[in-house]
């Protein structure tokens, strides 16, 4: 215990960064196929997959994870180590990682990439402007905004119904003041006032589209279908029919190609889109998930929360509109998580007990026989703390035996790649040996309630759905307008696996309420949502904003 | 008449770009300096001035202009044509030019980079994204704008006035719905509703402090000397008190960098910084400036709008703060605007007119005028239309002779560098014979009454200035705050030498009304309004992004 650690930002600037132009011939990423950002992060040309397309795809792995505690469970650090540890090992693997959005940075967490030596690098750009797609994100939306109020004012020849605008504004920042807002106040010459809200920019279906394209034409159509109001008549007003989906295509030329930057170890990092994993589906781009497959023989990726959610969405949404198909999936669970959910609180976390840990396995073994009715190989990662105990361990991994998963302990956090060994072999193993036939939990041909309630029965554990009013209204007008055959996006809280986040391990019994539906038609999917979400985070008492600095050489401070 | 002439874009297109690290070596800027943002712009590492250092300055050229009409004067492309031509006839010359702002692009007249041959290039990357220092500025910005309502919302310790709230939201967007409106509506938690308002981008203080700053330190004492409101008890509350001034320094890192990339003729060009002309000085950043002054013999550069604004605002807010001497200025004139001065509506333009030229060509001599109280050498530049008759051109030529100033004609929207070469010819000979005694037009150390009067009286040629009480009230405030010592900066229209846009020429005998009065005390300048001044503009019937498009090879149309 009297081990000295370094803290995340000390360990990624003595990292030993390599040109990233140099990780990318090593990876077969021709020079002309590479536009640099600075020489350590660069964007890849989407020219890249027509030179590749005769490559054979290499084998993806999903790490997602148990319901998150306030314990933590070092998801994104998995991520990051079962890369390095794969190349460890001797396997070619690149990783695909969602991109942080500045607004949390100013809140209360700092940045994030990763942790301990299981991180990518250069951390502080990554989480400050990066490549500036999120600016890219922000104005591409924004832009659509002012076409709505500018055709609002300039005649409406749409008929838009003031009370039925549903495109928000947006903005990369925590701003609370902006969630509820009154626009185009003052002389007539300033507008038609109304009612609107800004969101967080990750929480834009510009963001869910970038994510979910394959192509940019493809991102031009889904833009084009984007629903931003009804009209009087009931009809749904695009923004094709506002005419700007070209201009908005043409401002996300450059955020559309995947980020390449590394890991510690020099790994490459595909890092690339971060769409919200509530009111969206809480995965990086379908592009740099392709190109990985592309470029190794594994491509080691997350989703957003824990496996209910993120997982879910992955294997239901992203999978079907990428024609992916994975090999493996990693369930990330940490030994204080567990215990959390076995009903120990968050101060007393540092005593061994074994008893709790028993109580809150079940949340684990939900989450991977879940992963299991997806007909895909499925192991275990115990992120390993210091604090826990051996009697802890060998139980976690005893149970996990006795529940027939593969599990492997998963030291990277520590040790880097070289802590991650075991969980790499185990893994590639598991790939080896068992077969995917992956399957969706749900047909997108069935009705909006059939296909909540195969997630809700089947993920979730429950034993229906609830419905409001207002859902079935909308469920209504999603059938009327032909668009109720697109995959279910639950909002959920990611705390639980039914939608009270005060309900841990494996709770049965309950119903879930959808209280509001929303169709997200250039994305491509239907959001559910059950309880309140937050689009708009607020900064804390102090801001994170307030420890920041930067000195005359330009070195940062208090980012993380 | 009948010579078919290419359109901007399609000039553009096929420019004969060299690799801009290429043009980087050739001007001495090492590898080490160079951050790449693709293969055809650039960042500079500010690590070059203190290598530098010793390296005796360049040439300041400053390139301005008549007050600007309907009809068009070419400032930018002559500037941009003057530094070709300057290298055609032997010289090293650079230029440093203003970043375009996005909102503008999607209004009416879509993106700019100078005209014809003589334009900076990649055009489309330069009108949109460009190297990201408009979404940092507008990030910094908005997360001062969050940590006021923040403040507040957290239990306002400062006791800020919320009806002294004086820094507003930006976003780089031309959406007049967002000029005036009502925050933090709804429940508790989403703050204390107020009345706020955006502006554009580009009219952000923070644009204007980056433009005016001479380091990264002196950057982020600016932005700590902003006022952001004033308390009940009347204090100035500044970015310093609500200490996130060190995290927006942070978020400007790289935006402090001057970027560099090239016109058709390979000449480099950075293009740093462009504040509003009106409530800021409309100049690029010091430090672009600074840089070029290092690199060659000459740099070329501009200022927003005529000469009454920009040149005023350059030499006497910009050259102060930079310890600049301009070695020269060159006045743009087009002889279609002169007539429009001399009373030719717009449509008859395309009509010989000697006489209106003659009456009109008093803007044009009090413009030179006013370059001559600041003891500068100065020129007339015809940038030439192909409308010009000779009668047309051989009378304006004479009318400068006869006035004593040196005048040549700029044939480079139609011929590049070539056609500036009796342009660059007349300046260097203009520079070697004539010494420059730069002194401004008047003493910061006066009172805001005494700076006014001279800009008024002396540049404009009015009578004098009325202050209306609501602005005496504030200048009192700023004598209290000991804040009256700055420079001023005029908010004025730029289509007359006087506050009213209709009196074209050189109008005599008139006042100035100054109807407010607000501080920039981070940039460092008062503002003086007289009349209205839209700092965030709206879109037009059609917007222009209704024409732009992007195809699945990345070509973009409609963008000019």
């Amino acid at each position: 215990m009297s081990k000295k650690y370094l803290s995340d930002i000390e360990i990624a600037q003595q990292a030993n960064m390599l040109p990233v132009a140099d990780i990318a011939k090593e990876w077969g990423i021709l020079d002309d196929e590479l536009e640099m950002y600075g020489k350590y992060k660069a964007k890849i040309s989407l020219d890249i997959f027509n030179r590749l397309q005769d490559r054979p795809d290499g084998k993806l792995v999903l790490v997602t994870a148990i319901n998150p505690t306030p314990a933590g469970e070092g998801k994104s650090t998995t991520t990051v180590g079962l890369g390095q540890a794969l190349n460890k090992i001797g396997k070619k693997a690149c990783i695909a990682l969602r991109e942080p959005s500045l607004g949390p940075v100013f809140g209360v967490k700092g940045g994030a990439a990763g942790g301990g030596y299981a991180q990518v690098v250069p951390m502080e750009d990554i989480n400050l402007h990066f490549t500036g797609d999120m600016h890219a994100i922000t104005t591409a939306h924004n832009l659509l905004s002012a076409a709505i109020d500018n055709h609002i004012h300039q005649g409406n020849a749409l008929n838009i119904d003031l009370n039925q605008i549903v495109w928000k504004r947006v903005l990369d920042m925590n701003d609370r003041a902006l969630r509820e807002v009154i626009v185009a106040l003052g002389p007539k010459s300033n507008g038609v006032a109304r009612q609107d809200g800004f969101m967080i920019t990750v929480a834009s279906e510009v963001m869910a589209a970038l994510c979910l394209a394959t192509s940019l034409m493809d991102l031009k159509e889904r833009f084009g279908r984007m629903i931003v109001a009804y009209s009087n008549e009931g009809k749904a007003i695009t923004a094709a029919d506002l005419n700007v989906h070209g201009a908005m295509t043409m401002l996300m030329k450059d955020a559309i190609k995947p980020n390449i930057v590394q890991t510690l170890e020099n790994t490459p990092a595909l890092i690339h889109g971060g769409p919200f994993a509530n009111i969206a589906h809480g995965c990086n781009t379908i592009m740099a998930t392709k190109l990985g497959l592309k470029l190794g023989e594994y491509l080691v990726t997350e989703a957003g929360f824990g496996a209910d959610l993120g997982a879910e969405k992955f294997l239901d949404i992203k999978c079907r509109y990428g024609n992916l198909k994975p090999a493996a999936v990693v369930v990330v669970a940490t030994i204080r998580a567990l215990k959390m959910h076995g009903g120990v609180a968050k101060n007393n976390l540092g005593e061994e007990n074994v008893e709790a840990l028993q109580n809150g396995f079940v949340n684990l073994q939900k989450q991977v026989e879940n992963i299991k009715k997806y007909n895909l190989p499925v192991m275990v990662a115990v992120n390993k703390f210091v604090s826990d105990t051996d009697a802890e361990v060998n139980k976690l991994i005893e149970m996990c035996q006795a529940a027939g998963v593969e599990v492997a302990l998963n030291e990277c956090w520590e040790k880097g790649g070289e802590g991650g060994a075991e969980m790499a072999q185990t893994l590639v193993n598991l790939i080896d040996s068992q077969e995917s036939n992956f399957k969706p939990i749900y047909e997108v041909e069935a009705t909006i309630e059939d296909k909540v309630n195969s997630i809700v029965t089947k993920i979730y554990g429950g034993e229906g759905v609830i419905f409001t009013p207002k859902a079935k209204k909308e469920m209504k007008r999603l059938v009327e307008l032909g668009l109720d055959k697109l995959p279910i996006c639950m909002a959920k809280t990611q705390y639980s696996l039914s939608d009270d986040p005060t309900l841990l391990g494996a709770p049965k019994g309950f119903t879930v309420t959808v209280r509001e539906v929303r169709v997200s038609a250039g994305a491509g999917f239907i959001v559910c949502l059950t309880g309140d979400i937050m689009t708009m985070p607020g900064l804390p008492k102090v801001p994170a904003a307030e420890r920041m600095d930067i000195d005359s050489d330009g070195n940062i401070s208090g980012l993380f």
